[in-house]
């Protein structure tokens, strides 16, 4: 009756990022409308500050595969960070995608209470599987989800809750 | 070793309205900081069509009990969203909180797979618990918080991922 931890994490990154796709892709057809240059989209920021749309796409593929690779013990997927237009982006999530479609259930189901370690510049955080994917892979993920809808709705595109929920 | 559904709810959702707390508090700081007017962040709207600080705290609190009482069967605790000030909303938080650690585990424990209905001006939308949880309230939970943060975040706040991410 509980939930298994590839319940918990495959089919919900897979959906968010779905709907990440849709959202870039109004962010591209109104660019294409309004005769914007869509580099403006893609690097626009909330505040000077704070990392572009670009990044946010790549925050939440890291997070996302960066999870799955943590908790299976599944080998690296580098990815370069390099994009720049609406198609890099998509490109970017599409290997996102086809990455988490090849997690193997088996190597996550039941590693809920194994130990796993997040890197950062500001140390190093430990976590069981469960509390990584709670605690900070979920709302992680989703903050960089939202963050990309804010700057496109932000900038005109038009979006709706229905477009960030999706397959509800 | 699977995840229990009390777990994959009432922490998730505490840690949330805390951090969330947390940054409505450094909101004000701010505002009394710098000489402005506390409502003119608690009306902030990314985009003048869209919900302003204020509502985003109500949806996420919203979000967080109407999944509870849906799951538990519990009574509804209504709230009357009028809050304007800072301190309105962290009271509201409270309100939340309150409630949230009053739901008793029992009522939420294996009912992963009872149907739920969220009656909305949309229509009705009809889940199992598990995916009224990892499809529609989590994520729209996080979409508010976020939001919230990202208006703050854009007036000036100094705000982190850590105070979003919190008790990482």
């Amino acid at each position: 009756m509980a939930t298994d931890l590839y319940d918990l994490t495959v089919p919900v990154f897979l959906r968010g990022l779905r709907n990440l796709s849709a959202i870039l892709h109004k962010g591209a057809a109104y660019a294409a409308e309004k005769g914007i240059d869509p580099l403006t989209l893609t690097q626009a920021r909330l505040i000077a500050d704070m990392a572009p749309l670009t990044a946010q796409i790549q925050y939440a593929s890291d997070t996302a595969k960066g999870a799955m690779i943590r908790i299976g013990g599944l080998d690296p997927v580098p990815m370069a960070d390099t994009e720049q237009s609406f198609a890099d982006l998509q490109e970017r999530i599409e290997k996102t995608i086809a990455f988490l479609e090849s997690v193997p259930r088996e190597r996550i189901d039941g590693r809920d209470d194994a130990v796993v370690t997040l890197k950062t510049p500001r140390g190093d955080f430990t976590f069981t599987s469960r509390s990584h994917v709670l605690g900070f892979a979920m709302p992680n993920f989703y903050f960089h989800v939202t963050t990309a809808y804010a700057l496109l709705r932000q900038a005109g595109v038009p979006l709706g809750k229905m477009d960030y929920l999706g397959g509800i």
